[in-house]
C-alpha cells in the first residue's frame, strides 16, 4: 500500500551544493552525449532564435513611439509607411516567437526521450526494479521519479535555459539604451528600484514562507486523515469509529483552516507591497526622462519629438523592469530544476550502483529469459534436478531473526514438493529463495578454489564462477553438475580451456541447476501477474516479445488449453484471441479467473518444473485436482505451496514449516 | 489497493444541463444558508471593493496620457502636480486591489469550512464512510472530493464569482470611454478584431484539444505502467519479466513522445495566431486613433493634447481588449468549477440518499458509542446472549454465490466459539455480518406482524421495529430476549405503552442482543487499528472523544494492561503515554506490536464479548495463549477466528467452514 508522505519534502529547500553540480552534469552527460548530436544542435537552433527574437522585439517595442511621431505631425505616408512595417515585424516577432517555442517542445521531448530511455535501461536491468521497489527503501517511488520527475525536469528546464543564458545580453542591452536617453540617472534609478523592491519583497515573504510550509503540512496532514479512513474503512466501522474520526479530521480541518486564515492576514501586506512596485514602476519611466526634459538637455526637440522620445523611454524602462523581474521569475523555476536534479540524481546513481554491483557479483542470477543467446553456445540440457539447498536459512531482508534455519532438500524431476505451514513462517520467503529474489546465506566470506588446486573431495561446492565472460551461466550449471556427481566427459573437456574459480564453503547453498523459462522452471507467484494486452498475450506471456511470429500460429493449442483450465468462457467476453482491450486485467477477472488464466499460461508454456504460491486458493477443490491432474500429464513437477490436505495426493514430499525455523520433512506414501 | 484510473476524465468535458444548475445550486444553499450569513455579507464587500478598484483604475490608467501633456509642454508644476496624484491613486490602487485579494482568500476559507463540515457531518453518519468506500464503486474517491474537490472548488469560486459578475459594467464602460474617443469606429473595430480572434482561435484549437485529450491518455497510460510494474514488482521478478516490461514501457513512451510531437506541430500554429493576435491588438489602438486623427476631426489639437488622447486611447483599447481576453480566461475557470460541482454534487447527493435510507430502514443498525444517550432512558442491561443467528445466508455484495448457508448458532457468555476454515470460505464475512457491516438476508419481503394479533409461537422473530423512536433500540432488544423465551414480566408490562411491531418471517435473521462497546461486544478487526494520537489514547481509542476526564485518570491501569501485552517497552520509545508523537503509527509498529497493543486495548475496555479476527497471526503461540488466558481472567468470552489448533482450548465450540455454504459446527470436550 502506497502512503503519501504528509506534505512530502514542502518545506525542504533543495540544497545548491557540490552534490547538486555533479548530479547535473550527470544528466547533462545523458541530455547531451556529444557536441554534435542532434540534441546540441537542437539547442543551439534555440539560442539562435531566441538572440534574433530579442532584435525584433527591440524593433517592435519602438513602434508605439514612432506613431506619436506620425500622428502628432499627421504624416500621413509616414504613418501608412509605419503601418506596413509594423504589421511585418509583428509577423516576424510571432514566427520567431512561435517557432522559439516550437524549438523549445521539440528539445523538452528529446531530452525526456533520452533520459528515459536511459533510467529504463538500468531499471529493468535484472531484477533492479525488484529490488529497488521491495528490498530497499533509500529511494522513494522509483516509479514517480521516472514518469514524472524527468518530465517536469526536462519541461522545465526547456523553457527556462535560453532564457537564462540570453538574460545577461538583453540586460546589458537595453541598460546601455536606457542610458542613451537619460543618462547615467535612468540605468541607476531602475537598478536601484530594483534592488529596494526585492529588498522589501524579501523582507514580507520571511514571515509567509514559515506560515506556508505550515500550511502545506497541514493539507497534508488533512489528506492524510481522509486517506487513512478510507483506507482503513473497514476496521473503523467495526470499531464504530464514525463519530470519534468525524471530531479528529474536523479538528484536523479547524487547524488547516485557523492557518490559512493567519496566512492570508500575512499576505494582505505582500499583496501591498507587489502592487504597489508593479505600478510605481511604470511611473518610473516618466520620471525619470522628466529630469533630462526639464533640465533643459532636450531643449531643441518639438513637442511630437518629445513625445517619441517619452514612448521610447517608457518601452526601455519597463522592458528592462520586466528583465529583472523576468529574472526573480526564473529563480522560482531554477529551484524547482534543482529538486528534480536532486532526485533524479540520486536515482540515476543508484541504478549505476545496483547495475555495477549485479556484473562485478552474482553472475549466476542473471538468467534471464535468454533472448539473444549467441546459437554457437549448446543450449544448456536440463539435469534432472530443479533446485539443491544445502543447509540453507532464510532471514527477511532487514532482520535477523531467521524463518528457516539450516534445510538441506533436492529437489528432482517426478519428485513434486508440497509446502505447508501457517502465515508467517516463511513459505513464500522461501520461494523468493528458490526465485533468486532474496539471498539465502549471510554475505559470510567465502574461500576460493581454482580448479587447479587439488580439490577436497568432501567439501560442498558453493558457487563458481569462469573468469571468460558470456559463456558462465551455462557452463557453470555443467561444472556443478558435475561436482555433484553427474557429470560427463564432453562437459569436462571443455573445462580445459577456461580458468574457473569453485567456491567451496562451510554451509548455505542454493542452487537452480535448471534454466529459468519453459521447458525449465516456471514461478507462479501468490498474486497473479498480468502485463496489459490481448487475451494471447496473458497466455503466452512473456514469449510475445521474444518470439513476435509466436502471436499468430498456435491458435490451437492456446484454446485447447483455455478450455482445460476452464477459460472458454473468457473467449466469447474478449471477442477473440487478438481483440485489444483496453481494461486492467486485475479488474475484470474475478480472483478464481485470475488463477485459472495463470494456468492456462502454465499449460502452455509447459515447464518441467511448476512453483505454485497459493495458486489454487480461489478454486474449488474439484478444479484445483483437474488443473493438477492436466499439469501431471504435461509432466510436470510441482512445488507447490497451499493449505488444502487434498492436495498432498500430488506431491511426494510435504515440507511443514513451523515458525522460528523449525521444519519437517516426510515422505508420502503413495497409495 | 487504489490505483489511479488512467488520465480520470482527462478529456470527458463537465455537462452544463439541468442537473449541472441544481447542484450548483444545492451547493450554494450550503455556501450562503441566509441573505444575513457572514458568507453574504463577505460576498457583498467584495463587489463593492472590486467595484471602487475598477473606477480607480481606469484613473491611474489615465496618467500616462497626463504625462504627454506635462512633458510635452514642459510644466513643471503640472508634473509635480501629476506625480504627486499618480502616487496616491497608485496606493490607493494597490491598497483596493490587495483588499479585494484578502477579502478573496477569507470567503475561500470560509466557504472551504462550511461546504467541508457539511460533507463531513453526513460521511461520518452511521458507518457511511465505510458503505461508500467499501459497498459502493459509484461515487469514486470520496476522500479525494472532499479533501481536495472542495478545496479546489471554493478556491476557483472565490477568484472567479467577483470578476465574472463585475465583467459586463467594465465592458459597458471601456465601449463607452473608447466610443467618447474615437466614435462608433473603435469599439466596432475591437469587437470585430476579437470576434475575428476568437474564431481564428477555435478553428487552431479544434485539432489541438483531441491531441491533448490523447496525449493525457498516453502520459496517463505510461505512469500507470510504471505504477503497475511497482506494485507488482515481485510477480514480475518471479517471471523474469524484466526484459519484456523493459521493451513494453519502452513502447508505451514511444507512443506518448510520437504524440507529443503530433502535438507540438500542430500547436505551432496555434503560438503564430495567438502571438501574432497579441501583438496586432496594441497596434491596432493606434489605428483607430489615426482614422478620426486624419481625417480631421481633431484639427485643432496641439500635437501635444494629440499625444495625450493617443495615450488614452491606446489604454482605453488595450483595456478593453484585456476585459475580452479576461472573460476568456474565466471560461477555463468556469469549466474547472462546473467540473468541481458535478464532483461535489454527486457526492452530496448519494450521502444525502444514503441518510435519508439509513434513518428510515434499519434503526437497530444505529447503535454508535451512545454519546448522547438520554439519562432517563435505561441503560440496556447486556442479557446472557450476545449474538443469534437463525438459518443466516451470506453472500459478498454484488454476488449471489453464497459463503454459508442456513447457519445457526447462538453465542451466549461463556461459550466461546473459534471459526476456522480455508482461505475464502467466508471467516471476515461472518465477522462483518455479526458486526452490521453487511446485510444477512437478501432483502426479502418480510411480513409484519402487529403486537396486538395473536402471536403464532413457532414463527421466529426476524425483526422488531416500535414506532416510537429514540426508544428502540434498547427495548427491541427486551422484546426479543421475551420472544426467544427469556422475557421477564417487567419488561412485557412496559411494552403496554408503545405500539410495537414485529416482524416474523421463514429464516434469515442476525440478532445482536448486546450493545456494543466496552462492557458490551467489542471486534478486533483482522488490520489494526491505530489512529492519530498519543500512546493513551490508542490503548483507550475511542474512549478519550467521548470522555474527554478519562485521558488523565487511570494511569496506573493503562501501564498494567500494556505490561500485560508485554509493551512495557513502548512506552519507554514514546517517552511516556501522553508525549505528542508525530508518526504514523502503521510505519512504526511491527505486525506483533500492533497485535499486542490492540490486546492493551481490548484489556483496558474490557468487554463481555471480544470478537478476533485472526488477532494473534503475527504471535507465537505462547504469547498468543498468554493473551486468551489474560482475556478469560476477565471475563470475556471470545469469538475468534484463526488457524492454530492450540487456539481450540479457549474456546468452548468451534465452526469450521467449508467453503460453498458448508459449515461444521462442533463442541470442543473440555479437558
Amino acid at each position: 500500500m502506497a502512503v503519501p508522505v504528509a506534505a512530502a519534502g514542502a518545506g525542504a529547500r533543495p540544497r545548491l551544493d557540490l552534490q547538486f553540480l555533479q548530479r547535473f552534469l550527470q544528466i547533462q552527460k545523458v541530455l547531451f552525449p556529444s557536441w554534435s548530436s542532434q540534441n546540441a544542435l537542437m539547442f543551439l537552433t534555440l539560442l539562435c532564435v531566441a538572440l534574433l527574437k530579442q532584435l525584433v522585439i527591440y524593433q517592435v517595442g519602438l513602434i508605439p513611439s514612432q506613431y506619436y511621431g506620425v500622428l502628432g505631425n499627421k504624416d500621413l505616408d509616414g504613418f501608412k509607411t509605419l503601418t506596413f512595417l509594423a504589421v511585418v515585424l509583428i509577423v516576424l516577432n510571432s514566427m520567431l516567437k512561435s517557432f522559439d517555442q516550437f524549438t523549445c517542445n521539440l528539445l523538452y521531448v528529446s531530452w525526456r526521450k533520452d533520459l528515459t530511455e536511459h533510467l529504463h535501461r538500468f531499471y529493468f536491468q535484472g531484477r533492479v526494479y525488484y529490488t529497488l521497489n521491495v528490498l530497499r527503501d533509500d529511494v522513494d517511488n522509483p516509479d514517480q521519479r521516472i514518469s514524472q520527475d524527468v518530465e517536469r525536469f526536462c519541461r522545465q528546464l526547456s523553457s527556462m535555459a535560453s532564457k537564462l543564458i540570453i538574460s545577461p545580453f538583453t540586460l546589458i542591452y537595453y541598460t546601455y539604451q536606457c542610458f542613451q536617453s537619460t543618462g547615467w540617472l535612468g540605468p541607476a534609478s531602475i537598478f536601484g528600484y530594483f534592488i529596494l523592491g526585492t529588498l522589501v519583497n524579501k523582507m514580507l515573504m520571511g514571515p509567509i514562507v514559515a506560515k506556508l510550509v505550515q500550511q502545506e503540512k497541514l493539507e497534508g496532514d488533512f489528506r492524510f486523515k481522509h486517506m487513512q479512513i478510507r483506507v482503513n474503512a473497514e476496521p473503523a466501522a467495526f470499531f464504530r469509529a464514525g463519530h470519534v474520526e468525524h471530531v479528529r479530521t474536523d479538528r484536523r480541518l479547524q487547524r488547516l483552516l485557523q492557518t490559512q486564515r493567519e496566512l492570508m492576514s500575512k499576505e494582505l501586506w505582500l499583496y501591498l507591497g507587489v502592487n504597489t512596485f508593479d505600478y510605481l514602476g511604470s511611473i518610473l519611466s516618466y520620471v525619470v526622462i522628466a529630469i533630462p526634459i526639464f533640465s533643459g538637455v532636450y531643449g531643441d526637440l518639438s513637442p511630437t519629438e518629445l513625445s517619441t522620445l517619452v514612448s521610447k523611454n517608457a518601452f526601455v524602462c519597463i522592458y528592462l523592469i520586466s528583465c529583472f523581474t523576468g529574472l526573480i521569475d526564473l529563480s522560482g523555476t531554477f529551484s524547482d530544476v534543482a529538486g528534480y536534479t536532486h532526485r533524479i540524481g540520486e536515482l540515476q546513481e543508484t541504478l549505476l550502483d545496483m547495475s555495477l554491483k549485479s556484473r562485478g557479483g552474482e553472475v549466476l542470477d542473471e538468467s534471464e529469459w535468454d533472448v539473444d543467446r549467441a546459437p554457437e553456445w549448446p543450449v544448456a540440457e536440463p539435469t534432472d534436478t530443479a533446485f539443491l539447498l544445502e543447509r540453507v536459512s532464510i532471514c527477511a531482508p532487514s532482520s535477523n531473526k531467521p524463518l528457516i534455519r539450516d534445510l538441506s532438500l533436492r529437489i528432482s524431476e517426478g519428485q513434486s514438493l508440497l509446502i505447508t505451514g501457517n502465515t508467517g513462517t516463511g513459505k513464500t520467503s522461501l520461494l523468493r529463495v528458490l526465485g533468486g529474489l532474496w539471498a539465502s546465506t549471510r554475505g559470510e566470506s567465502q574461500p576460493s578454489l581454482p580448479l587447479s588446486q587439488p580439490w577436497a573431495g568432501g567439501m560442498r561446492v558453493r558457487a563458481c564462477r569462469c573468469v571468460h565472460v558470456r559463456t558462465c551461466a551455462c557452463v557453470c550449471v555443467k561444472v556443478q553438475a558435475f561436482l555433484l556427481g553427474r557429470g560427463n566427459e564432453r562437459h569436462l573437456l571443455c573445462l580445459g580451456d577456461l580458468k574457473m574459480e569453485v567456491s567451496v564453503g562451510p554451509a548455505g547453498s542454493v542452487q537452480m541447476l535448471t534454466d529459468f523459462g519453459p521447458h525449465g522452471v516456471l514461478f507462479l507467484p501468490q498474486k497473479p501477474f498480468f502485463t496489459d494486452g490481448t487475451l494471447r498475450e496473458q497466455v503466452i506471456y512473456p514469449l510475445k516479445e521474444i518470439y513476435p511470429d509466436s502471436g499468430s500460429t498456435d491458435d490451437e493449442r492456446i484454446m485447447r488449453f483455455l478450455e482445460l483450465a476452464g477459460l472458454s468462457s473468457l473467449v466469447t467476453r474478449t471477442e477473440g484471441l487478438d481483440q485489444q482491450v483496453d481494461w486492467n486485467w486485475y479488474d475484470v477477472l474475478s480472483p478464481g479467473e485470475m488463477q485459472r488464466l495463470s494456468f492456462a499460461r502454465l499449460f502452455y508454456l509447459q515447464p518441467k518444473y511448476a512453483v505454485l504460491d497459493e495458486a489454487t486458493s480461489a478454486l474449488t477443490e474439484e478444479v484445483e485436482s483437474e488443473l493438477y491432474r492436466i499439469g501431471q500429464q504435461l509432466g510436470m513437477t510441482f512445488i507447490s505451496v497451499g493449505h488444502r490436505h487434498s492436495l498432498e495426493r500430488f506431491h511426494s514430499l510435504v515440507l511443514k514449516l513451523c515458525g522460528e525455523g523449525r521444519w519437517e520433512l516426510t515422505r508420502i506414501k503413495v497409495e
